[in-house]
């Protein structure tokens, strides 16, 4: 047995299911083209491909994807293609190796339980075991993705409800997930235990939404209901909605606190706090944790810029839009080649020189990953004649890997992983720098109030799952490379 | 588990794998590119897709397909794709319906026995279900064929060797298969036991070449070293040939005798008889059956050349290719779409009006199998100014379905079928029709030198191998519409 | 001659050449990456399709150019294919019936003047005039562009030099043109007398760079030198810079004042005065003139950021980018379709619905031109639980058409036009609207300082340059439709 | 003056424009359908793109082309773009450096005279003379062919009728031409003042057609009404056909011989002599010239298939098709690249080696050129086991370059331009040789009955039209290298 895993190692690699965006439409004529504009909303989780689902609940599940934006994905013609009243849809980001159509998502297949079409956001941390002991029983894997194996698993429940079958395989599986799964008649929704990423169900005319964020639900004219909470299941179908799994007590979530400081949209809500909102309070925050003499506050845009208006606000500084961001180019952050991040780093911001010319700055980001291009800007702030640069992050330093869905890269790259804040600050150049603490990030983020837990395992290292670090960990570590290199 | 049975069968239509071309390259750093002369040579046995899988032995296995011809698909970009020194490729025609990328050959999977690349010229009469019974086990398919089943049965076979795995799944699939399998290390064929469909073995330099047809060897200057024999499986590996399983006794053999009549090219050689002197054999055995007074024997082009050179030749006639084709079409035979086909039926031929005038005419085709362009080709004839136009037809006359590989219509839909042949021939609006008879049609075909068995089902209805009809019939009966309609 | 104009005038619709960017290279070994990169800084200034030619000065010139985004069109491989230390470079916006590659540029001819490269932003108001002059001389045209026209006046140049040959061509141009020529060894540059578009000029390494805006050469390191001024024509030769004709006197330029207020890119620097500091000092004017009690001023980003800032500073009350933009759609200004324009007003900007609740929201705009989206987004405020909201615009209503390279609608399109601005704030449900007059919009552009003269017919009416009412305007305002939709 | 003209010369190669088909369609509401099928007949005439123009006399011309055969160019979606009752339609073949659209015919233009649309066979022989004249005087050019000089003259008779305007053009033009000119309201069509390349007219309908070759009014139900005769210029309006400059004397004409040998289609009738007729007694001409003892004749097919039944029939030798063509490809007349043609070198025709075992063989061929392939050829049949091989040729030696639209190799390429007859048959290792000659080749088509005169220059040398030999030649000879080479 032990040989034929190895067998598959040396073939597959499987790829974590990172930093993706996921919506399911229940019971409305239009169900593809709401889904399709409820990606768009949700385009800044995954800018690599795009896909969705469909069923009219009596004919064979149609499906479209492709690489690519949602724009460039969905038009007339691909939506005419996708009639049905019941759609999941999904946006990906992934690493360079699998940046192909084959492990694009939604995942349809037939099976034992009838036709399923899954999308997922998360990462699943024993995939590589559960695939291993599924082909050791005679399957065959389409993807090379960890989502996959959440449907050989339902697979292998013949004569069990899909119900059943989906309660089944989610107690097999460890990791992060929100889950939206379609089956003959209904959609399936699932988030993890820890609740690590989010996702939130709406009400649609007479049916039903459900988004990774809030900003979908706006878009659509659709009202917001509740959160899925951690922890638990519910299907929708005729007779509306069903809890199938509890939640867990809210104590032990876990939900990552990075969507507060930069992946989540502005203008959504996330456990009833807004996310514009918690981000001016950072900055609030940060300066009474870090307060500088200064004659200007400047945002790094677009992701610090709630985060400098409230470190503006409290210290009392003037604020400016000094640097220009050129919005042709994609997030950085998720450009996948070594090619086009490159080209960013020269060209995502412009400096207004005449801004800063003979002025102490203040500049707000809302985290620095490898250092690179906060340094260039500082050097950028100097040659445009700014006296003083002082540089303020409105989380922690970013010290350890994500294995729960944001691909950040190796540890070892890391610049605080690999120096001390006061020689961050002298490598920067900068005049001073100031990080936010974890009791500050809590507090903007709510969790005082709404009582929720948080995963801060990038800034701790404290892993509420633990994963494979055998079988698995050199499999995810290399696949953990050239990411979040401009940062 | 009925239920669950019929449950897939309202999702998944399972394609026949129908008139399909394979090759294998074991042992040659080029085998990519003599794979791709290989189908060239191959393309008139599948026109919409082509695809090629090749290994190094030691790196995962590189595919390349798409739809489209040979020439199309394959350029110096693609095989660049394509290294290594094995190799299985594949040509296919397929139904409208299923004329997609997914269903394109060769299918290559990871399981337990590793990877594996197959290519597959028949039709797995049993397929719907086997893959009932293993999606009822937990399978997950990728395609709608029925040449994916035999990969699924031998992934089944945990801990056995792909030798071992690849004759047990052969031992639970009935019909009609010519394969070629490329594993890690070794390429494996095998002909199903009655032999339906060709399958040839050659010497390519250091290394091994197999075909559908020897008029692939010919053009890769591979030397031709014998016919895989009906029901024997060998393996192709470091070591040379190995024969895997024995073959069947040359009196149960039933090959497809339309293959010798139409489907092969005629410079192939199939069982020691040459194709083009068959044809001729079967014009020389019509004249002697149907003799006739006339001044002049034309051809159908091309299928129908040598059997009216025969004609000619042995009633002392002249002979003239007063029809003209028009080569920039495909063969009429092989396209899927009604569109194409009505314009084909326009455009195909040109009759040479003043190669005609006047005189006593003798059509000579290969077959009838609508009878709508055949009628079409008389009125053509007399309005040129012909005395007088007699259909000959080196084949007796369609009446029944093909369930091992060649896609004629329905049989509501054959001619003869439905009309006794005095009918046909006031129907076709002939002075006089004449079809060859089985025992001539043996006759040339050499049956009584070689000893070899035939299926003659499409004239006949003897079938060799049972099929299914209770399952199995409703859905193959479903998918043949719109075949052949030009003939 | 004048029945030979009208056969023309039936035929051809010739697109006035709006909305554009250029950029210029001599002397740089790497000259169409940076011709790219350049592109790329001005590609708000036009985004529909894309074009480079350059030249090594012995072979014949190369070009490259599609439809699409400067990221879309140029890659690696289409960079390899533009070798040559010349290069010129061009983004465009037009009309829907003319968004095709035919009329994109550069345009590249072979004439007497050997091979010439043009690109061209402005509008020629005698473009139909000097068209039919031309055909009725036996000339015949490529495209349907404005820009063409002086190609061929250069061509009847036979035996002239081509600075001889452009600087006659431009005698018989009138109207609007920044213009950037490649010819076999030298470019040669050009703004027309009343200097309506921006053209700069900077030393590049070795050699020099053109560009529309400043923003660009920031981008490539290139150092600024000074601007092009209104009515001088340059050329660019291994001698260095050479004047071919002196500009004409400062007070008679009639710069668009529109590019300060929205056109331009905020860190471009257009006759010594930084663009985003002249719009927060329109900010600053606006609030001085239109005063109001209220708790937040938002932007309408990103056009609006800079004069809320402004207005918010100078009215000492808070600031918050309530308004989220939805970066995956390109500026709405530009978007040329229904379809997308539709899509947009929907999409392109969400409200952050926590931030304004129970407040008195200022809301600043660059401009209003239908008013549709303007009094969407107030509806969307109240809705939000905006209990006042006041809009302030940062320019005079718009009136009347721009004849000199800017796309607004029909002037019976243009809010303002049709309403006095009273019933304009009952249109949009405003509890107050207060637009900025002339002069303090030429203050904030600091008029009074470089003593440059402005073009202001958009607010006023008072054209520089006269058009051929007759001829040109029907067609001009055939052409003149569904633009600016959006607005 | 004369330096200008060569300045253009260094830049601009002026392809000549060979081997074409034109078609045309006057009065029939499904132009664009009918002139498709036209050149679907005439696909042997160019492979390499395809178009066609439309108009219903009252819009805008309409016009699709691109690289392509007919069958990939116009679908219903690209002929739903070309309404109208007039069509002018292009199949073009060109050397490999304009292989590109830009030169794809029809060439569209509005100018002085209006919308006009050109299709052109043939071969302009003062083309780059009359180009650097018109560039000379002004005129800017869209492509590299020689065929729009004839607009570019047309566009400067200002003010005269399109008829008095094309008359005048082709009084200017010197060469090979069989032109169709679409204007506004008619249909216009010429013949060069020798009649190199055919032209036919026909009724359709209540309409009008024309085509290069009576093959493609078969094709439409077309009734053939006659020739257009050499030095003809005729229009097509609502009146009916109008003759605007009669015939020259049919003594005076050079009509193509090779047309009758290999380019045009079996199934055509020129000047009243069917092409399969005319080859079939070829062959009969040459079993008399050059009678051999012998058990078969075979084909080079397709080309030789009808003078090789002529040669059987006349010398009483069996005939058999033991060369077998691979119909996947094209023409390798006509196959541009080298990678290609190499390709079908190999690939293009296989041996039924059975068929020629221990037989004493004639192989007839309707022409050698650079005898690669046929050397090659004859190889194969030792190989197989020929007796003897003896080569007989349709036509005399090719010695000589053709200046009226057939793209021969250069003539130092020519097998007989460099070998006497006896050392071709060494250097083909044939037992014999025998090629027809000029006089055997007249009366095969029909000289002594119809009058006809014909051009034999690439036998004889003899030029019925001088070509400028200093400027003209050199560019010509640069152009014509790398063709034919597969012959």
């Amino acid at each position: 047995m032990r040989s034929t895993v190895v067998r598959y190692q040396s073939v597959v690699r499987i790829y974590p299911g990172e930093e993706c965006g996921v919506v399911a439409v229940y019971g409305h004529p239009n169900a593809a083209t709401l889904a399709t504009y409820g990606l768009y909303a949700l385009q800044h989780r995954g800018e690599e491909s795009a896909g969705i689902a469909t069923s009219d609940g009596k004919h064979p599940f149609r499906i479209q994807k492709a690489m690519g934006l949602v724009s460039q994905v969905f038009d007339s013609t691909s939506l005419a293609a996708l009639p049905g009243q019941m759609a999941v849809g999904h946006v990906r980001y992934s690493t360079t190796g699998s940046s192909n159509l084959t492990n694009a998502q939604p995942i349809a297949v037939v099976c034992s339980q009838g036709e399923l079409a899954l999308a997922h956001n998360g990462d699943i941390v024993n995939a590589s075991h559960l695939r291993a002991r599924l082909e050791g029983r005679g399957s065959i894997f389409q993807t090379t993705t960890d989502s996959e194996v959440i449907l050989h698993l339902m697979a292998q429940q013949v004569g069990k409800s899909v119900e059943q079958a989906f309660l089944w395989a989610l107690d097999q599986t460890e990791g992060a997930y929100s889950l939206v799964l379609m089956a003959k008649d209904k959609i399936l929704a699932a988030r993890d235990p820890h609740g690590f990423r989010p996702l939130s169900l709406g009400r649609l005319e007479d049916g039903y939404f459900l988004a990774s964020e809030t900003c979908a639900f706006d878009l659509l004219h659709a009202q917001f209901l509740r959160d899925i909470e951690p922890g638990e299941v519910i299907s929708l179908d005729a007779d509306g909605v069903h809890r199938l799994r509890p939640p867990n007590p809210i104590e032990t979530s876990a939900f990552c606190i990075f969507e507060y400081v930069y992946f989540a949209r502005p203008d959504s809500t996330i456990h009833g706090i807004n996310v514009s909102q918690a981000r001016i309070q950072m900055g609030r925050e940060l300066a009474r944790l870090h307060p500088v003499e200064a004659d200007l506050v400047i945002p790094v845009p677009d992701s610090g810029n709630y985060a400098a208006l409230g470190f503006a606000e409290e210290a009392g500084v003037a604020f400016d839009l000094a640097f220009v961001r050129n919005h042709y180019i994609g997030r950085t952050f998720l450009q996948p080649t070594q090619l086009i991040r490159d080209f960013n780093v020269r060209i995502k911001l412009n400096l207004v020189q005449e801004s800063v010319r003979g002025k102490r700055v203040v500049v707000v980001d809302d985290s620095i990953v490898r250092g690179t291009t906060a340094r260039a800007r500082v050097a950028n702030l100097r040659e445009a004649g700014a006296s003083e640069v002082h540089i303020r992050v409105s989380c922690p330093p970013h010290r350890f890997a994500c294995h729960y869905g944001i691909d950040f890269p190796d540890p070892n790259s890391l610049l605080a992983n690999q120096l001390p804040v006061e020689r961050i600050q002298s490598y920067l150049n900068a005049d001073s720098i100031g990080y936010l603490d974890i009791a500050g990030l809590l507090r903007a983020c709510g969790s005082q109030h709404s009582g929720m837990g948080f995963c801060t395992a990038c800034f701790t290292g404290n892993y509420p799952v633990a994963f494979h670090r055998g079988l698995y960990k050199e499999i995810l570590e290399k696949n953990q490379t050239a990411r979040l290199a401009a940062k």
